[in-house]
């Protein structure tokens, strides 16, 4: 557990702003997904005060993370701008009166109805992935009569994490322009369409990174290219670093703080500003995407114990929650830190394997972990699930997806309520002739 | 493909029932998956009678591979039985109409909830995993004053598949009392109790098991425990055999037919009836438990190609699908077999990578599998997709779980509406404290 103001023990028991952890799992029942709206609005903060550091910049949010109107609400007063990588992204932006000008529009297969609702929709700008996207987006912006602003993704072959699902920059990945190869020439064709404006370059290298080293290498291989844009007399008017920062899940990573993670921002931001002045170019307006950096370590789940098997080899903890609320341990052998809410204060003897509630031997959340001694019914909150949890979520073996409460300091409210059995069938239809 | 009455090629197009698969495409738009409902109607006959030649038993359809409304129906009406997972896939079934004492309801985490609503809708059978259910549905039955009969999931110790998330009978499994250990113990604890009603035993050892000789072993382990049941007096009425059968993903899958399939059913339940003769043994009611093997290959996902990229080493056709509507191949590295629609007599002469819209590396369908050239804008069949599809589809990156159109022969109807936005959004709130 990465303690902070709002995450802490006291009297043996874990709170989360001014409440008892167990005390929201009698309000709201369990699984609970539970948020730290002042540790989002802090890390928000100090993202933004790093890429002002640097000069002309946003903090793009990367919805993908975690999505809610709540959250995007809270995001956008204090300055953020977003990703959307899909029309059901850009669709939850608008309608909780995020600024379209402040939405950049990701995506390596964009369907028709995404570009023209993109288009339609003024938004910020499109990142460009593929060759096909460039006659689409061309096509449909002539068609609304538009000139719509692009980034171009590109591939710098950096690579910034060993696991594949997360590694989106290694040679041959699925997204962007190879920045060896033909990305030059599709910059050139881009800058030349007559309904696209070229206002710059898109990279992600990873995620889960603990540091600015990898980025350091991707921004000097960026501002090479920036260079070689010029020469063609392009000019790259914004670069956009991407996200990837890390959070702690357990001890094998680092313990981060707001400021420790801005503060790799704001390393990797004074590297592109010594870079630029070294080529003689002016600094790029600067876009960063954090998000699992900025709601992972602000979520937390809570659950009932329903089970416990001993198996001496093997002890599981079955709780009422599983891969259908969070498939990461069955997607990326993720592992988690937890706790026993209300005996937070003894010493961790056991090791246990907290397994879901799905019928599946790889729906586990788990795999042995340090725990205090759990017995059935005990109220257990696993940490730093803010980001790809709830996202993630489905209705796998026809479970409900949980609510979602906000807690800020001394306030409590559900900002997405649990889904009921009819919610889950809603849109089934038997057609009279079965 | 494994082509059947009802799936083939005609002029060069894909055609499921009297449907062009492109056809069904531009009707309902893409994603869309398509289920065929005669296939799914003749699997489930054979499967029936093969436990008719067998003697008394039941085939309880695996609710969790897909469950809707309308294959609930489908399949009540030719008299399968069900099994139950969660409180969600009971309340399916109790208002789809089916009767509840033909629902077996599973789960290794049961909340207080779910066995509450299961004791009071009267179920067929309770399927004990663990020893907190005893207490707790014993006392829940109490509580109603009912008489519950339970089977009790045994862990027989037979794994019958390499891959850990669908190998269930491993020791130390997450499933079941070890069968050489303690399960005797328990068994006889709950033959004790006031509320319950002990019936008979279930196993589940695995999936996408080809043929019967792994059943084998595990039938003639559970014949000796129920010698040594009888040895204590102990009756053993039921024996659930649970499901695991195969199914054809690619041509390393052989290729099943509905009779094929059935033929396994009947082997093991003759291995049965020759192994319980020779114990002095009556036959037990036998259920078997098929879930993939009947929805598996009746289901078929229609997608539109948005890009291309060609890396010479690798080629990615992306398509406006991916892992929230078909996350196998990111959990279990699953492979499928594609084709374009309308280029079904076309060569393969590709080898592509279908890659998901999702913003992830790990979002894909199907790695280095033959392709017809395909073009952006051309439909693509993925096959096999109609278990653990649609049942783990989610909202990531907030796309909208797609339609479900059911095929019968010369009809096609949605069977399952497409999320719209404010489908997806429904349940946010926004507290007015943000």
């Amino acid at each position: 557990m990465n303690s902070r103001e709002t995450l802490f023990v006291a009297d043996g028991k874990l709170n989360i702003g001014n409440f008892e952890a167990s005390a929201l799992a009698r309000k709201y029942g369990t699984p609970l997904y539970v948020m730290d709206g002042d540790h989002i609005e802090n890390l928000c903060k100090k993202m933004i005060d790093a890429v002002a550091a640097y000069g002309d910049g946003a903090v793009a949010y990367a919805s993908k993370a975690f999505a809610t109107k709540a959250t995007t609400r809270l995001m956008d007063k204090v300055g953020m701008w977003f990703d959307a990588v899909s029309g059901g992204e850009l669709h939850l932006l608008l309608t909780s009166g995020v600024n379209p000008k402040h939405i950049i529009f990701h995506g390596n297969a964009k369907t028709e109805r995404e570009i023209r609702e993109g288009v339609s929709a003024d938004v910020g700008y499109f990142v460009i992935d593929s060759i096909s996207e460039i006659d689409r987006l061309d096509a449909e912006a002539g068609r609304q009569g538009k000139k719509q602003e692009v980034l171009v993704r590109i591939n710098p072959l950096v690579s910034a994490h060993t696991y594949f699902a997360v590694q989106t920059a290694a040679p041959n990945s699925k997204f962007g322009f190879d920045i060896e190869k033909d990305a030059l020439d599709y910059v050139k064709d881009i800058n030349s369409r007559k309904n696209l404006v070229f206002k710059g370059l898109h990279i992600h290298i990873g995620s889960q990174i603990y540091g600015h080293s990898s980025y350091d290498v991707a921004v000097d291989k960026m501002v090479d290219f920036i260079v070689k844009l010029g020469e063609v007399g392009i000019n790259c008017h914004t670069l956009d670093l991407g996200g990837g920062y890390g959070v702690y899940y357990t001890d094998e990573d680092p313990k981060f703080t707001p400021e420790s993670t801005a503060n790799i921002v704001k390393n990797i931001l004074a590297r592109l500003a010594v870079k630029v002045a070294e080529k003689g170019l002016g600094k790029p307006f600067v876009i960063v995407e954090p998000g699992r950096s900025i709601v992972g370590e602000a979520g937390i789940t809570l659950y009932t114990v329903n089970a416990i098997k001993d198996f001496g080899v093997k002890k599981y903890v079955a709780i009422d929650g599983g891969m259908f609320e969070n498939p990461r341990h069955a997607l990326y052998d993720s592992q988690y830190s937890a706790i026993v809410c209300d005996k937070a204060d003894e010493p961790m003897t056991e090791k246990v394997t907290l397994a879901g509630k799905c019928c599946e031997s790889g729906d586990i959340i788990a795999e042995d972990v340090p725990l205090q001694k759990a017995e059935v019914g005990d109220v257990v909150a696993v940490f730093t699930t803010g980001a790809y949890n709830y996202s993630m979520s489905s209705n796998y073996n026809l479970n409900a997806v949980p609510p979602v409460v906000m807690v800020k300091v001394d306030k409590a409210d559900l900002i997405v309520k649990g889904q009921t059995y009819e919610d889950i069938l809603r849109n089934n239809v038997v057609p009279e002739w079965i």
